[in-house]
């Protein structure tokens, strides 16, 4: 199982939306006789690459048990139900870690495996495929995105200078490390005031991905320069609004973006938690966040962030631009509360990674 | 040399404006026949612990090899020159980890040692020696004590609410290590600011120490009320002052303090250069801060900042208090810039060590 998860592992920039899945089958004599793992969305699963793969190795897979970091589908979805390949190989065993929380498997995976008369155990790196999985899970079963909120800053909370210098605060390592986590998620999302002030691409840089992850821009007045400079990538780009300003939109529609209008709260601001369902519909895992203060403090006040993931220079501004603003606190008990995952030096700098609480119980 | 500088570590709250050193005798068929480390300022010396513990063991030291720490001392201070005692006693080679920084001693012990005959070598746990009298070496080669500025902080960086609640951002277990960091400093420095806002005790507390640190508060208008509770413990209280008020400055030697005049800057605010030099003048080795905004701004614009000790706790508070108020900088480059020691977890939060860029070369 050790191996199935390393290589869903190696599936981390590729299979979005769907989950990072790896399989390994074992011969009745105890040998490896295929691997495989999750391809992009719309290509085979890691079941079927296993099969594929001791197919192509000679090897005969009758009796063979297969390890799997997920439940098999037992759907027609753009691929044909893993199961059913598993059954027509003769697969005798079927170890896997954790049941499927897509509604349309459920257990009914296991059940059709077992039904063809195949042994079936589940458990076996269940947390592992889980947390790997974290996006999918939480699209799944609660309805929206994983979403982690990335910041920069100094030792003082500090992500700019006053007069808005920036780049860079962190290390160049650092701005590698965030690189594979905008790599790793589904969509990246930021608000209209950080384009204003950075005008950034967004794109994931440096690192060999197969696919770019949607961006998001949150502009409620649709500000979006139609020059932006993040129109100037091969990707989505979807702006939610709450302005129902139609030539406005159309500048945007005509440089490639999906602007999609989002009813605004008492306060005029648009509904952050329409705008992650919407995205979960959209098939959106992992979010990862890169917004000003403005956004962060919107998302943290309305307790929408799961994650953070904060790159600490070791350096004090004394003054600037905070990572978050939120509505004064009365008690320093409303403040939202983390729990640390990790503490680890990257390049001269440090990076926190911390879990709201709670956000895991799903 | 491990167990000697094991013995040095256990002085750590305690030889205080002394060196902490250690001292291991082992005889000439190589078993350990005594260890002792420094005492108490005015006690013996590591050397002369181990001589003693040697005779109270009744073993012969006669030809035996002394492992010490730091260069033995051949000047009359409180207590007898330890080279003296070392070569009394008939020992035959000395392993010692570094010269003293002291110019009283400056190489002079190992002359001593040797003009009678003794083998000297030194450099073994050098580095682990000195980092462990930081303070000291600072205070005798730089004139100025080692500066830690000790902070509690959320990710954001704020060390309070806006409505100044601070009590307490952090856990439990993280102001316990605080209080240990108190308490092998020889001098705890605030400002009259944190006095006014907090009435803070800063003694130290729930840790075994034969000694509180000396408190010192800066202090420009002599605003410092005598019900102040950092009046209420056992130890020194001096307080640096701009004032000429004496009868302000009497009001508070009534109550125990001393008070120091310091001319002011052109700004109207006192030098602090002038302070930490006066305090090395005193003793201090290591000064922990322990302040607000405006004297941690103050040292950080100085560059008189050597170690940050800062303590974050998991949550973002949105607004309030800063760590450090500094005039505005004009570039990114031109703020202060750290190296990180460590970054580790305590209780529930993170505990980051940096050292201020080249702080460390003297």
């Amino acid at each position: 199982m050790d191996r199935a998860l390393e290589l869903a592992h190696e599936s981390l920039f590729v299979t979005s939306p769907n989950p990072r899945v790896g399989c390994v089958l074992v011969g009745p004599d105890g040998r490896v006789i295929g691997t495989g793992r999750t391809q992009q969305a719309g290509g085979a699963h890691a079941e079927v690459m296993a099969l594929r793969d001791a197919q192509a190795g000679g090897y005969v897979t009758q009796g063979a048990t297969a390890y799997v970091t997920l439940e098999p589908c037992s759907h027609q979805g753009r691929t044909g139900p893993c199961c059913d390949a598993l059954v027509a190989a003769g697969i005798a065993r079927v170890v896997a870690s954790i049941a499927d929380p897509n509604p349309l498997v459920g257990g009914r995976g296991f059940e059709r495996l077992r039904a063809a008369g195949i042994s079936v155990e589940v458990g076996c790196g269940a947390e592992e495929s889980r947390e790997l999985n974290i996006g999918f899970f939480s699209r799944m079963i609660r309805k929206k995105p994983w979403v982690r909120l990335k910041a920069a800053i100094s030792l003082d909370g500090f992500t700019a200078m006053p007069s808005g210098e920036s780049q860079w605060i962190t290390s160049e390592a650092a701005r590698s490390d965030g690189h594979l986590w905008r790599a790793r998620s589904c969509a990246v999302l930021t608000g209209v005031g950080t384009v204003l002030a950075d005008n950034p691409k967004l794109n994931v840089r440096n690192i060999d991905t197969p696919r770019q992850p949607m961006v998001v821009v949150c502009d409620s007045q649709l500000r979006t320069p139609p020059e932006a400079a993040l129109f100037d990538c091969d990707r989505r780009v979807l702006i939610y609004t709450a302005s129902s300003d139609s030539r406005l939109a159309q500048r945007l529609k005509s440089r490639g973006a999906e602007v999609r209008r989002v009813d605004s709260t008492m306060r005029g601001r648009m509904d952050l938690r329409v705008v992650l369902a919407d995205l979960a519909q959209e098939g959106v895992n992992e979010l990862h966040v890169e917004a000003g203060a403005i956004l962060n403090g919107s998302l943290l006040a309305s307790g929408l962030v799961d994650e953070l993931l904060m790159y600490v220079a070791p350096t004090l501004l004394g003054g600037g631009v905070g990572v978050a603003r939120m509505p004064p606190l009365g008690r320093l008990s409303e403040a939202p509360r983390f729990d640390y995952v990790s503490a680890l030096p990257v390049g001269g700098d440090v990076r926190l990674i911390a879990r709201s609480h709670g956000a895991n119980d799903f």
